[in-house]
């Protein structure tokens, strides 16, 4: 497997397009469209929040039969907490691209990202599908990734291409977030979920693969598990998270089964895009100085793991210590302690960067210049060892900085 | 019941003092001791966090037979994650206040706060305890008050009476708090938590009242339940979190036990200071520029309406609007989404003081100038009716501003 050039539209016939349709003030764009020529085998995971976008709901129900063509999707406004009018918005957002592009309206996926409780204004959006219509492009994705943006400031885009037999079968993906970043996502229909419940964010996968609709929601809940479901930015979980995948088997290679090789391969390539997608995220995240990685090593179990990590992850007084370049590791340990986790303090050990600074119940002491030159890195890396068991796991988050709460307590006025 | 004036010293018996004893940088006041001339009947709740300081853990053995005649703290230190030496310092900070006042060492309790896992500097500690005890003053309550204070700008301290019969009682308590807030504290000793589970808050009580150790117990873990266990500043608990209670029994009242009228009132009034001091704590908080209740009424049960109200005074990014009085409800309602409360979005109502903005899963319009006007307010009440069944609670919390990014930023360098 390998990086190839673009994202969305790497993936044989797909094509997208993004513009601006009058939401956003900046007049940027706001709007996108990824379409596939032929009828795709299709999945998605969504956030567990009890208060769901009317998009996610909709969605759920369109995805029912594993089945979509296109992906339409606005920027500037969440469509939640917009009653029933905001579903009959998304609704007529789907039955309107359905007509321009004679498709089944099942077969449209929506999604929306921007402020909670403010009514979609639909009559902007309908306006201007003829013309996302017409400038669907096979070069388009990197206006598709331009159109879901919010507080994001640069695009999120990556594609790979990996061998199955002989036929080349490609991935490709746009994402967006920055902001109230929490995931904990699982998957819709007919298969319980087999993890999960928490940004919004939003990734939109393609790809050219031809694979068994169970391999497909398999490969996806596992790498959203591994990727997204471990990032924080503040804690708050979306009402709109989503990922979708889309398979539309145009690389006519031999069909990709459940608990195969292939599939594995398949898996690992979704992880490894969904990964970055995910770093990329956490780099772009509002305000954020710093980008730091928390590892989790010898919990008693994998959940454990997951939960100190982002329980640290999340704190604000880490996150504020990392910003100010403070080697604080104790409020590293407080964190820890409160996490649901089984922690014994005495077998705790805590690594900043490669210097162990805990161990034993009591601090290794180290020249406070050291610590802080760590600190004042660019790229944190901690590592808590808990000392209980085998499992390990590995979360992504990044400071909490005076911009953040400039940029969260400025952002709708 | 009455306020009276003064704090730990208004009740009869008890003497207190605060000193510099060399901790703080700052040459403030980090050293108190407050004394009881009779032993006390004795009770205390302790943090939560699964690393807890050595004092949590030393007190939590001294109050096995349910008995104490002093409390001494520092400020500055928090003297956790210190190895087993800082549990040989905490025992020694005991012993030494013991042997000085004549007393049983098992019979003094100890509390630190401050910077987590830097070495307790223990030779200044006992080179001051001889000076801390001259000085102790029926009228020390205000330097006691000072002594424990870290970030806080204000001492923070309450006195109530009562009668049981004719007999006069007083309640007196000082605290201090302003981050690391997220308290979850249970009674440690014979009996079970009857709930609770999660700052570095402090606070000591004092009272002449007679009372049995179980009405004594009781009356404390109701009271912090319905209090302190509900604010939260930063949402991380601390490891050195405790209320502790002395109880002299030299108003000389008739003996209040449990379930009898007289234990219903002590329990009001421990409930009324402890509310009174959580609310100066919330006040004092680090950057904090307001004051914000939350209740949540109608809720399916008990654990769910605490859940939901401290899961919105938690949410970064409810709190970054409130920063900016930015009456961004939507955050709200996400908030309350990713509760682990039982949750129907088209039931929820929510109020921004008198106003109602969300019902029947969609806006209630309203002038953006009455909403902004209420959210520039220093006091903000947000009210959210789950529409489920017959449960309140009300957390207290406040905005999370640049100033406090500043503060937490820069607090150990």
């Amino acid at each position: 497997m390998k990086i190839i050039r673009g994202g969305v539209t790497a993936p044989l016939g797909f094509k997208a397009n993004g513009i601006y349709c009058g939401i956003k003030k900046s007049k940027k764009r706001d709007l996108t469209l990824v379409y596939s020529e032929k009828p795709c085998d299709a999945a998605g995971v969504f956030t567990t929040n009890k208060v769901q976008a009317s998009c996610v709901v909709v969605n759920k129900e369109h995805l029912r039969d594993s089945k979509a063509q296109a992906v339409i999707a606005n920027s500037g406004n969440a469509n939640c907490m917009t009653g029933e009018s905001g579903f009959e918005n998304t609704r007529t957002m789907a039955q309107s691209v359905a007509r321009f592009l004679k498709i089944k309206k099942n077969n449209v996926l929506v999604a929306s990202t921007g402020v909670i409780g403010k009514p979609l204004p639909i009559k902007k959006i309908i306006g201007a599908i003829p013309e996302l219509v017409r400038g669907l492009n096979p070069k388009g994705g990197e206006y598709a990734a331009a159109g879901i943006l919010t507080t994001d400031r640069m695009i999120k885009e990556m594609a790979m291409e990996f061998k199955v037999g002989r036929r080349r079968v490609r991935v490709g993906a746009i994402a967006k977030g920055a902001g109230m970043i929490h995931p904990q996502m699982e998957l819709a229909g007919p298969k319980p979920a087999t993890a999960g419940r928490h940004a919004t964010m939003l990734c939109f996968v393609t790809t050219d693969a031809v694979i068994a609709p169970s391999a497909l929601r398999e490969a996806l809940d596992r790498a959203a598990q591994k990727t997204f479901n471990t990032i924080t930015i503040d804690g708050d979980m979306s009402t709109n998270d989503m990922v979708l995948v889309l398979a539309n088997g145009m690389a006519q290679n031999k069909r990709i089964v459940e608990k195969t090789k292939e599939a594995r391969t398949f898996a690992k390539v979704l992880e490894a895009i969904f990964s970055e997608l995910a770093k990329q995220m956490i780099k772009d995240a509002e305000g954020a100085t710093k980008f730091v990685e928390i590892t989790v090593r010898k919990a008693l179990n994998r959940d454990d793991a997951r939960t100190v990590a982002r329980t640290v992850a999340r704190s604000s007084l880490v996150k504020c210590a990392l910003f100010g370049c403070d080697p604080n590791w104790g409020r590293i340990a407080a964190a820890v302690g409160y996490s649901d986790a089984h922690v014994d303090p005495w077998r705790m050990q805590i690594h900043l960067g490669r210097e162990l600074v805990l161990r034993n119940g009591g601090r290794v002491k180290k020249k406070a210049v050291l610590l802080n030159r760590i600190f004042a890195q660019k790229k944190i890396k901690i590592t808590i060892d808990l000392g209980l068991g085998k499992y390990s796991a590995t979360s992504y988050t990044c400071d909490f900085s005076t911009n953040y709460v400039r940029i969260n307590s400025a952002y709708r006025t």
